[in-house]
This record gives structure tokens, sequence and C-alpha cells, in this order.
């Protein structure tokens, strides 16, 4: 199949076979389509609707179509159609890394009920090993499901185990070889598989040089990992080595996306993860916190002009300039502070100290100064307000200057106090900068006029 | 091995031997570590230490660090220390995908060489082929390596043809299926054929319904398409339905994570991909374009503000706000657009109409503005100024509507144009909100004033 779209026009000729109960259509329509093409069908369904469609699908695909829903619309889904009972149906199929996500948009009193009454035991005790791990770590991105031998058998004893296992793994991604105490020893790929001999020796084919993960790895890690070293699959382990689960790729590109996202937000001044179709209220809230920052930042700012309240009176031209000196002093400093910001989350590390970091900031600063302070000086000429000129000029360049310091020392600052440094990339950089902007701007004014 | 990490004592360690020619002690930590680990230890040596380094590896392991080391690196690397013999020794091992896209950082005159010096007569055919494709869609993405077996084979068949085809295939995803006109007809998962009996007939086993895309669709597509449906490698075909190749997850991962940094780059304004160890002129180049448009909406700003000298004047403490009104019309701007531009990325597309969105955005606004204005009422109250509390509030809850209306419209009018509407959550959307905001203070001012 080349990938579904879904058109309004689709929906509406499922929505109308839902109200004449044409379940023979809907079950045909359903049986053409991928689990991931149900799901974003069902976002867009009611909530009856939703589960009408959904009750059609046998446990199997229906268990795949909830693990691809995502987690605010499947607690919503689940919270208002599914009986305890009917969770558990589906979550008895469910990957035990989908298993835990799913149980933990749930309250304990649910999670308990369904794992009580979850028909495989064997899941049951993987899920309950994962949900001891936070979720932002190996241990809470991994899944037990894998193929596993011992380093002591044969090509044909892993096939067998292969057999054994493949209706518990949907997708071998390699086979892991273990010693007689569960330690990871090293991986055979299914190719190797595939041409060895029968009855070869585990031990004599397998890839003893492999990278793995611990448990408590944070997630940012891990994709670092996979990503650096092409790998589909990274298996986990705990301190003493033994093999406790695997991270698969398509869980760690969700983690990734999920990341750049939040970076945006961060960076834009959002608060808390805000999408879309969130809630006035909740929109209202994920903004709130830092427009307030940017406010009481402007009121200092107003503080810092209305002591300069002589000066202004005096010559009234350079009150034309604030805007000027508070938004270019907030650009650098977004500039600038966004490279280091990326190049703190790569760990470029080594390369530069922070002494050759700041003395090339400061060269780049003093290019662009010059640059926007010719263009502000031309325009201060053509207004014909030449007293104030070398104000405006040498202001620009020292606000430039300054918020490109700002803009490299505060994401290193904050790194190294343990927050992330992003936020200095958003709102709180403006903000400063505005300030610094402008305070500096009439203390070069008050004395360079002589006021 | 758990992973690597490159200390300052290491590279030490082994710029020491470098210069005492110490072959076999750095062949030795060479074996150890993995290629993606030696790309890394790369960087940090100058042009001929890394050269030395390189040239001790045998070519395979040479060829896989290679074309692990990023573009620009690898570019000025290959410059300075590499013939074109050399250079063709090493394509000839990578996956044609890789190879093309080193091939694209050299000049047409080296492209041609290497390609006429390369032994593997099929792997220049490949390369040949995919150098037609643009970088960033699916044609340019892919690699021909696959493993294929027609319909009409058997098992036995499929595996022979795996293990022809292991010397030139690193990894097999899987074994797709063609007819005799080598159009794409399905998969066969490694898994199945482990499984399988020798005898069984391909088209008996094989998965028909599966996802595929073209060789024209953007890489977007590909990553949203593979992130969707969670797969490792999806195969590429042409319009008659031809496979033609794979694109691999790790090359879409990689993708994934520039796509992330170019936004956050063009939301801080920075043109061009830039990185920390650009030149001092490349930087400065990058960040000039984004500062040149701030500086002259500020120099436009200024106009307006002198447009109302007058009222300056009999109200001298009106400038105090100035920064008020442009950040949070900026900050306001910045949170709204960014959302928009988000779902706008995720093709969330049927959920909310124009009307609708714009209703949300300005009920949300309503809220945000009631609440900044109240704080800076009370701040204008204490400082005994209650001449202008009504101007205050009433400007301040006029700016948060305003750049909550542009910050919807702006990137739904970018993306209408075909504009990437991501540069609406950057300098412009600033830009413009400071010019809106500061306007409509002053008007507001001049009318309640009444002067």
């Amino acid at each position: 199949m080349a990938t579904f779209e879904l058109t309004k026009e689709y929906l509406e000729t499922l929505e109308a076979a839902i109200s004449a109960d044409n379940k023979q259509f809907l079950a045909a329509e359903l049986e053409e389509l991928f689990p991931a093409d149900i799901s974003s069908i069902l976002y867009e369904l009611d909530g009856a609707n939703a589960h009408f469609l959904f009750s059609l699908l046998d446990t199997e695909k229906g268990a795949e179509v909830l693990s691809n829903i995502e987690s605010d619309d499947r607690k919503k889904f689940i919270k208002e159609q599914f009986t305890v009972a009917e969770i558990a149906k589906y979550v008895n199929l469910f990957d035990s890394d989908d298993a835990v996500d799913l149980l933990n948009e749930e309250s304990i009193e649910v999670r308990e009920k369904v794992i009580a009454m979850l028909e495989d035991r064997e899941h049951a005790r993987f899920i309950l090993d994962l949900l001891h791990y936070p979720e932002d770590v190996a241990g809470g991105l991994m899944q037990k499901e894998l193929v596993k031998v011992n380093i002591s058998q044969t090509v044909s004893e892993c096939v067998e185990e292969i057999r054994a296992q493949a209706e518990n793994v949907d997708k071998v991604y390699a086979v892991y070889v273990v010693d007689n105490e569960q330690k990871l020893k090293g991986i055979v790929s299914l190719k190797q598989i595939v041409l060895a001999r029968k009855n070869s020796k585990i031990e004599n084919i397998f890839e003893d040089d492999i990278v793995y993960v611990d448990t408590t790895q944070s997630g940012d890690e891990v994709a670092q990992i996979m990503q650096k070293y092409d790998l589909e699959a990274i298996p986990v382990v705990n301190s003493l080595g033994r093999l406790l689960g695997i991270i698969t790729i398509d869980d760690v590109v969700d983690f990734i996306t999920e990341k750049a996202e939040e970076d945006i937000q961060v960076m834009a001044g959002i608060t808390g993860e805000a999408e879309e179709d969130d809630t006035v209220w909740q929109l209202a809230k994920s903004r709130i916190p830092w427009l307030v920052v940017g406010v009481i930042g402007s009121l200092l700012a107003a503080t810092v002009i209305s002591q300069f309240e002589d000066t202004l009176s005096k010559v009234a031209a350079l009150a034309m300039f604030i805007p000027l000196m508070g938004s270019t002093g907030g650009n650098v400093g977004i500039q600038t502070s966004s490279l280091i910001v990326q190049s703190l989350a790569e760990k470029s590390g080594l390369s530069l100290g922070i002494w050759e970091r700041l003395g090339k900031v400061l060269k780049v600063a003093m290019i662009n100064g010059m640059v926007v302070g010719l263009i502000a000086g031309a325009f201060v000429m053509i207004e014909g307000q030449p007293e104030i000129f070398w104000v405006v000029c040498f202001s620009l360049v020292s606000v430039v200057l300054l918020s490109s310091f700002m803009g490299t020392v505060t994401p290193l600052l904050l790194d190294r106090l343990g927050v992330n440094p992003a936020i200095a990339s958003g709102p709180f950089i403006t903000t400063a900068n505005d300030i610094i902007g402008i305070t500096t701007y009439f203390l070069i004014a008050y004395y360079l006029l002589n006021l």
C-alpha cells in the first residue's frame, strides 16, 4: 500500500456507516488499513463512535491500534469507553514497554486491577519489573521481549528458541547471547543465523564487540548512542551486566521528536507540553509564567527609564531609539545563546575552552555591531538628529557586545548549575538583554551628552 | 563494550604515540574501538595526525570511519590529506547512499575521477543512478544495496540470494519480493525465513501489505511515514512501481536531528547552517540578515515614536512603557506562532478550522492580557502615574490581542504562500509586533489622553 491519507470525505463515509450500523462495510475497510492509520481515524471520531469502530477489530489488531494512540488521547478514550477487563484483554498483547506506558497513564487502582487480570503471567511479571523505572531512563524505555540464547548452544537450538519466542516477540532485531548467569556476552544477527550451518556453535559465530547501556542511563544518552552507532536496537543490562531488555529505535525516534518539540516550546517561552487542542485554560496557563517574567523585566526597564527622565526631557529624540536598543539586545542574545545551547546538547565538548569561545563570540559581535551601528547612524543623520549620532552608534555597538557576552555566559552558567540551558535561549535572555540594552543606552547618553 | 568516552588524557596519549611513531600501540588501540569512536577521535586531531592514524586502519574499517565523519570536517580532511585513488579505495566499500553523500561534497572533477576509478563497477553504476536525485527527497536518501528475490522462488533460493549479497549488503533489514518486471510485491522478514521450511514458496509466505515511498517524496514525508509505521527500512519505488532502493532508519534519524537543529536556528534568527566551529566571518554572516531586519523594524518604530513627539513631551512618563509594549508583543507573538508552526509541521490538519483556531487564540489572549494588564496597572499606580493607568492597561490588553492574532495568521499565510512558516516564529514576528505594539500604545495614549 502507498501511504494512507485521511480525508474529510472518507471520515464522513465512515461516520455514516457507523450511524447506519453497517458493520460489514466497516470491517472490510478496517481490514485494508494499518493499525497506525486506524489510530489516526480514531482521533477524529467522537468517543462512542471511536469505541464502536474499535470494537470491530480483532484483539490483536486492536492491541496494535491502542498501543499507537498518543498518551493524552488514549487516557481520555480509555476512561470514557473501556472496562478494566477490556483494558487487560488488549494490554495482554502489548509489548511490555508499551504496556507500561499505558498503565502509567492510569490510576494506581486501575493499574493493579489490570495487571491482576492479565492472562499471560510472564507478561505481567515483565510489566511489574518495568514499572520500577522512571520513564525517561533506559530502564523506562526498554521492553523485556527479546530472543536470547545461551553461548553454549548451537544455531539449530537458536532457531528453536526463535520459534518458541516468535509469538511473544513481534520483530526480531537480533539474537542476544548470554552466559549461564544471564550476563550479556554479545549478539548474533539474523543474517548470520540464516547463513550459518545448523550445527555451528553460537560461541563460534557470535559478535562479542557490542554496544549496550545501563538501566540508569538517560534517554538522551541512549538516543545519542543509538544514533552514533547506527543501531536498530540496543541491549540494556543491570549493574551486574545481566541482560534485562532492549530498547528499539522506534521508541528512540519518538523520544527525539518529542525532545525537539519541547526545545522549541522552551525557546518560545511555553511551559509544560502545550498542544493546539488543549483547552483555553491549559493554553493560557502554559504561557503566563514567561509572559509575567517578560512583563516584570519590562517594568524594571521602565524604572530605569524613569531614572533618566531629566535626560529624556532635555533630549526628547532619545526616546525614539529605546526599542532599537531593547530588541537588538534580545535578538543578538538569542542568536548567540542558541548556538551555545546546541553545542552543549551535542557535547562537542573538547573543542573550545571558555576563553577561546568568548574571544570568538566578541569578534563576531564587533563585526555585526559595526554593521548595525552604521545603519542606525545613517538613519539618525537622515532624521536630522546629529547631536545623538555618537550616542546611538556607540550604544548599539556596546549593546551587541554585551548581549553576545550574556548569550554566551548565561547558558554555560545554567548548565554548570544543572538547569536546562535551553531556557537561556528563550524569553529569559530577551528580557535580560532588554534591561541591559536600555540601561547601557541611557548611561552612555547621560555621559556623552554631559547631561 | 560499554560506551566510549573521549577524554583529554586519552587524546594526549594518542598524540604522543603518533609523534613517537608507535604504530603497534596505536593499531592495538584502534582494534578495540568502534568506527564511530575513531571518527570522533579524528575530529580532535590535526589533519596530518588524523591521516596518520587513519592510514593504520584496514580498508574496510577505514571506509566505515570515513563514512561516519560529518560533511564539513570530511570535506576538509579529504581535501588536505587524500589522493583521488585513496578516496576511490574507500568509497568502493561505502554503501551507495554514503558514497553519494561523500561525492556530493567534492568538485565535479574529483567526483568523476573517483567514479572512474571504482573497482566494483556495479557499485559505480548504483552511485551514478543516485547522483541524479536531489539530496532531500526519498531518491536522495535511499541506498541501492538490498536483498531481493523473485516471487516465484523458494526459501532456500532466497537464502542463497542472501549469501550472494552478504558481502555487499552489511545489514539485512528484510528481503524484498519483486515480480519479473522488478515491481515491488512485498517483503519477507528474516524471522520468517529462519522459521520457514526450505522448500516453501516465497509467494506463500511473503507479506504483501507493506508501506513504500516514491523517489520524489520529501525527506520530511519519509521521516513521518517511517515514524508512524515504526519501520527500520522502507522500500523506494519509481512511478512504475519498480523497486529502486531502500531508506534505512539511521539516515532518517540523522535527518530528523538535523531538521530539529535547523528549526531552532531559524527561530533564533540564524540563516544557513551555522556551527560553533565556523569561522568568525561565517558566524557573523549567518547572523547579520535577521539582525538588520530587526534594526530596520526598530527604526520604523523610532519613526512612529517621532510622530508622537508632542504627546511624549506632554506626558513624559509614557516613554517608560515603550519597552513593555514592544517586548510583550514579541513574546506573545512567538508563543502563539510557534504552536501554530508545530501543528502545521505535524499536519494535525483536520482538527481545527481557521475561525475556530482564531477564536480559541483570542480567548487565551484575553485571559493573559488581563493578567499582565493588571500587573502593569498595579505598577503604574505604585509609581504614582494614575493619569496613564488606563492607557497602559488598555494598550497592553490590545497588544496581547493583536500579537496573538498576528502570531496565528502570519504562519498560516506563509504556509499558504509556500514559505517555511517557521520563520514566523523567529525575529520576524518579534520585529513586526514591536512596531504594532508601539503604534497601538501611542495611538491609544493620544486618543485616551485627548492630546
